[in-house]
């Protein structure tokens, strides 16, 4: 048996998995902030997980925020969970006496995704957090790139008029199409800020639909240079956005059909067809960690 | 022994290869308008590079603009040679009386260029053509994508204040930065229209000092694109526009560098080291054609 583990921002989400790749347990507990308290929990979360399946486990697996080395299991930049240079995937193994692989939180959802809503064909998973970025997936496997850095197109700039981004570029797709794009337009006190926005874009509200226009258009944007640059055969949109669910969905697809009506070439890309939303509920990173293959290590010469 | 024919708008480059993929002889000839005169050139081609050669060619590969299926050797819209839906791998091969594969020209000079440089790891070829696109070559081999449009980033929209694209949308890459970019910008009865807005720059003409920066820019954002998406350990920039040379490369090299200065994460990614122009005089889609394996057809149920 093989255990995934999610680690995000508050909840680390755990789940075991038989050797067919299918959940059969599950665990829910907090992250906790700085190395050690995330690693306690990590490891308590493989130790509950234990206790519930009454099994060894071959190997873990985790999808973590931040800038991931696969091949090391080194872990940057993960500012909210309080991690930055840390050798996760030795400590974790260290802790739980099992092979440890780690992976970026959103090629872990990434190779969830294919799997759980069993997809064939090249695929991209776009998450639309709190920053915009997407996983790809090859012949079943991670596309990870050269360097590591595929499907980071929340970075490509598509208005040389529009915001500035943290990135240091102006008019990037992540500052119209995210959760920190929805922040900075429409701040809210509300759990789920995106609801907010389309609710008051509902009510009519002038700025909100127009806000809301843009975020479809960029997300619209999004699939179409997946598409146009790795042509996958089909694009699932996650992350925290989608909560919003089918208004959402819809919104995404209507621009893709209007501009269709006005490309010959872009209606032949079937782009409204391609997309689809990744149903509520499915532990997609924990699940796509629990699948991941350690990466041999490079052997210092 | 292997053929590979690049079947251009005005003249056939043909190679004979070895089979370590050598070219060892090599013959030009003129296109010729329409199916009945490309077809007939293209199989002279192959009977000139039989003498040459005094060989039995095992296989021939074919590059050649449009729209290519090439699971069946179908060619369509090529309107440069007059071709449009010809079954063109089928009627070579009754020619020649070997086995035809037929590609997109772009995706066969990807291919030649990552073989005839020496090339590893992900890898896009960047034409800079009348229009803009890419081929991508990955562990050696073509990647088409889902549906064979990948590369097509010429059709990103990077600019919503841009001109109008042939395709129906707005502000496209391929109307900064390719041949017809420049033809409708800076008009010119020049060989090398490229080369004659370079000239005028350099000799303080405004306009062209100002399309030739948004070339170099447009340029630039391709590769940011293709990295940002794909993650292309180098992008090879080929095509008409490659003819200018090393002004070319160094004006994509310094927009890279200038982004990279106000972005750490721009950066990391070292775009302007990932770069590099097509050498002169290099057969690299004959080659590339040459190279190809004739996918297996599908059997009809």
């Amino acid at each position: 048996m093989r255990v995934g583990l999610d680690i995000g921002g508050t909840k680390i989400d755990a789940v075991a998995l038989d050797d067919a790749g299918t959940p059969v347990q599950h665990a829910r507990l907090a992250t906790g902030f700085g190395s050690e308290a995330v690693l306690s929990n990590a490891a308590r979360a493989v130790d509950i997980l234990r206790d519930l399946t009454g099994a060894a486990f071959t190997s873990i697996g985790v999808g973590i925020p931040g800038l991931v080395d696969p091949r090391l299991g080194r872990v940057r930049h993960a500012v909210n969970l309080g991690l930055d240079d840390v050798d996760f995937g030795t400590a974790l193994s260290v802790r739980t006496q099992a092979p440890v692989a780690v992976e970026n939180d959103v090629n872990a959802a990434a190779l969830g995704a294919y799997h759980l809503l069993d997809l064939s064909g090249p695929v991209a998973y776009l998450n639309l957090g709190t920053g915009l970025a997407a996983g790809l997936v090859v012949d079943g496997e991670l596309w990870r790139g050269a360097r590591g850095v595929s499907g980071e197109i929340g970075h490509i700039p598509v208005d040389p008029r529009g915001a500035l981004c943290p990135c240091g570029q102006t008019g990037c797709l992540e500052t119209i199409a995210s959760g920190s794009a929805i922040a900075r337009q429409w701040p809210s006190e509300h759990a789920y800020p995106a609801q907010a926005l389309f609710a008051a874009a509902d009510a009519g509200d002038l700025e909100a639909t127009r806000i809301r226009a843009a975020l479809a258009e960029g997300v619209a944007a999004a699939v179409r240079i997946l598409v146009l640059t790795v042509d996958v055969e089909s694009v699932v949109i996650g992350g925290g956005l989608s909560h919003v669910g089918r208004p959402l969905l819809e919104g995404v697809r209507q621009v893709l059909r209007d501009w269709a009506a006005s490309s010959t070439f872009l209606a032949s890309l079937d782009l409204a067809e391609r997309i689809r939303l990744l149903p509520e509920g499915l532990s997609v990173a924990a699940v796509g960690a629990g699948m991941l293959v350690r990466p041999a290590r490079e052997t210092v010469a």
